[in-house]
């Protein structure tokens, strides 16, 4: 089978990269070995935000009884959110599958092996075929990582994926690793009544954020009455009597129902035949691509695969930027407008552009303007007056924001063009805000009042 | 006392206008009768969403429970509700008291009437002082409208004031008026349990929306089996055997526990001595403004008492606007950017900007590209599929952007960026969303994918 364009990996950003190519006449063929969707869909962002949303009256009320408003009891079906999640992702991949058809790209369930420059092998359990494509594009994805002594068992120690598909939320749960994998699915489990153990080896939580934002999430963490230590080491975590026992390296013993290891995650370049391609990997085996996202002649890698940044939606537009690239829409250097980050629950955390921090250490000057939750109605409402807005200047241009607290999500889209744009004050000055919203925080940040 | 400035109200407007002018050198004195903060912080928009956010559990809760994910119950304590709203009020309140008195701005608590040109006494209890002013600023903002038939009797039938002290929630509740002030209140009333009966003169709910949104919005109300009826005349709303009964002019009769009358507001200009001034008033004595928001020589109005819009953001604008103006900064005329109009609760509704009925009854081309909630995950996570965003765009450019659907309000900031910069599709196509978020709904509208 002849083909512009072979794209091994069906999530995000490999079917998103497939549509538009077809859609701009390449003959596309798009791989995939599991699900269409990939984990964003399967096992990542989308089941997790489902758990959140099923869970989000349990928060709201916690938080109201907090101020003595109202009180009552919730129970989630754990097996009807299951069934609910199992028939929406179905949906979902169903109405890829359509708009694939629709638009003419050919996909291919089963494994992919490159046989050489241009030669893709899809092997499906009866049969396989080769693919022959002008260009190849590397959308593998990534997978948890494990380190020794901290290996999933599948028994009490499980890693993401296994945590999704639990059949029920345990009483207890250890949680290795308080990046934003481990603290949405703590913050599942919390609702559901279990004890929160959580620990990393950095010393603070969240720690690739803002330190507000992290002293800000351990304040709420505390007030939730979740045990968190950072800046430990663990040592192991294995199944014991069916429980899981965490010792740290200091020989504190832990124990709980069950353990999530979440501890970063590692590319899917195994078994591809990489090594018949010219292709450099780095580390654990992410694909190292130049500025126009090419790993090396006809071959291109996107999305978590290249190693460049963990999220569905920078590999999507990763993925548009490849699709015009290689049907000759354009040949400038890939350049990504600035890429909004979000931690998912109650508070959620949003960071777009840079922080204070990044600024300094590169000895750039940096003006910071702020505004908290505290007087804001609407997180008055939710009884959720924890958090606030940052907004960083640099030349008296906005070159980021961070925000931490209930809904802060929904700065998401205004922030990030206020930071593409370099917004400045008097931009900002000229904007209605609606009133009374949690926009009001960004607003009073923007104008420092 | 000599001032550059007197200000009569205190609301968001009249607050904003005395803050920024004092800032801007102007001695500036700022007269309220009632409480800081006006009709929004004391009797509106913000009493309305701290009874909101109470009760978004049951929201959330009722919910997933239609989908049989979730079950229980949560009893709100409305007194606990009430102190708590008092408590965050007076908490507001204060706090503009002390800014006012750092940004030097004298607060004067009476009635004021004006008793010519530069003169506005101030009658408190016990005493009245006469206020000399270069400029005199009307900010007295608007309260609940009634008609023959339809007047509240501080019993069963209610204004809206009322409705917001009351000290419990009614089992039954019938609401005279399907704007969003009726709406907003029937939707805590709902959720606290009551039958809502919803009567309209006009032939749809929201009628002053986009049909579309009037739509789902009677759809919601249908599965949460509200009683509604548009396009009838209410005869008469009275109290019979502490009952509020309502009768249709075709005879019907209905009754309830309650009933708002949310027909309308009129403007505050009585008893305020306008007659010795050169002000031409309009209607039921809306305060008539040229392009500066000039009502005569040296008086000028804002927000709700010049009849433009009825929005405390609209009016912190305008605010803004005119104390710059009187302090010289400017000269030129008010200019509005786009103001964004919300409904709160569960479904919300966003508007800003022109709608395509608007753009078509004005003969203009017009192109609408719209997306629905319902493939959203996030919408899918708190079971609230139903809703869409819809782009209005106009020689290519977006003039307008209508939501409706759960957390629609959340796209306010970013859509109203959108239509003050008339955006094109390319600006959209470059700006990258978060996945996943509700927002990737207003992505795919604009997209139109």
């Amino acid at each position: 089978m002849q083909y512009d364009l072979v794209i091994i990996g069906a999530g995000p950003g490999g079917y998103d990269c497939a549509v538009q190519a077809a859609a701009l006449g390449l003959r596309t063929a798009l791989v995939e070995r599991d699900a269409l969707g990939g984990t964003c869909l399967n096992r990542g962002c989308v089941p997790t935000k489902l758990m959140l949303g099923a869970t989000a009256s349990i928060e709201e009320l916690q938080a109201q009884a907090k101020v003595k408003i109202a009180q009552g009891h919730i129970d989630v079906d754990w097996s009807a959110l299951h069934s609910r999640k199992e028939k929406l992702l179905a949906g979902s991949r169903k109405a890829m599958a359509a708009k694939l058809k629709t638009t003419g790209v050919d996909l291919y369930e089963g494994h992919a092996r490159v046989l050489g420059p241009g030669r893709v092998e899809v092997s499906a359990e009866t049969a396989s075929v080769v693919l022959e494509g002008t260009d190849l594009v590397l959308a593998t994805g990534c997978r948890p990582s494990s380190f020794p002594g901290l290996t999933p068992d599948g028994d009490a120690v499980l890693d993401s994926d296994a945590f999704l598909a639990l059949p029920e939320m345990p009483k207890s749960l250890i949680v290795v690793g308080a990046g934003f994998i481990g603290l949405e699915m703590a913050q599942v489990a919390h609702r559901m009544g279990a004890q929160i153990h959580l620990f990393d080896a950095l010393d603070r939580v969240a720690a690739y954020e803002d330190p507000e934002v992290s002293k800000t999430l351990q304040s709420v963490f505390r007030r939730w009455k979740w045990k968190v230590k950072t800046g430990v080491k663990v040592a192991s975590v294995v199944t014991e009597n069916a429980a899981a026992v965490l010792t740290l390296e200091d020989g504190t013993r832990v124990e709980a129902e069950k353990a999530l290891i979440a501890v970063g995650r590692r590319p899917n370049t195994e078994e591809l035949g990489l090594d018949n391609l010219d292709v450099e990997l780095r580390g654990p085996g992410w694909v190292v691509v130049d500025d126009h996202l090419r790993a090396t002649e006809h071959v291109y890698a996107l999305g978590d695969v290249n190693g460049r940044i963990q999220l569905a939606h920078a590999a999507s537009d990763q993925a548009r930027y490849l699709a015009r690239l290689l049907a000759g829409k354009i040949d400038t250097p890939y350049a990504s407008g600035p890429v909004p980050s979000v931690l998912y629950g109650s508070p959620e955390c949003l960071r777009v552009g840079v922080m204070a921090e990044e600024l300094e250490s590169q000895g750039k000057a940096c003006r910071v303007t702020s505004s908290p939750w505290a007087a804001n109605p609407i997180a008055q409402a939710h009884a959720a007056t924890q958090g606030f807005v940052k907004v960083v200047w640099h030349d008296d241009r906005v070159v980021g924001i961070t925000a931490v607290g209930h809904d802060a999500s929904r700065f998401a889209a205004a922030a990030t063009i206020m930071v593409r744009d370099a917004w400045t004050r008097q931009q900002a000055e000229e904007l209605i805000f609606a009133h009374p919203t949690l926009d009001e925080a960004l607003m009073h940040a923007l104008l420092d009042e």
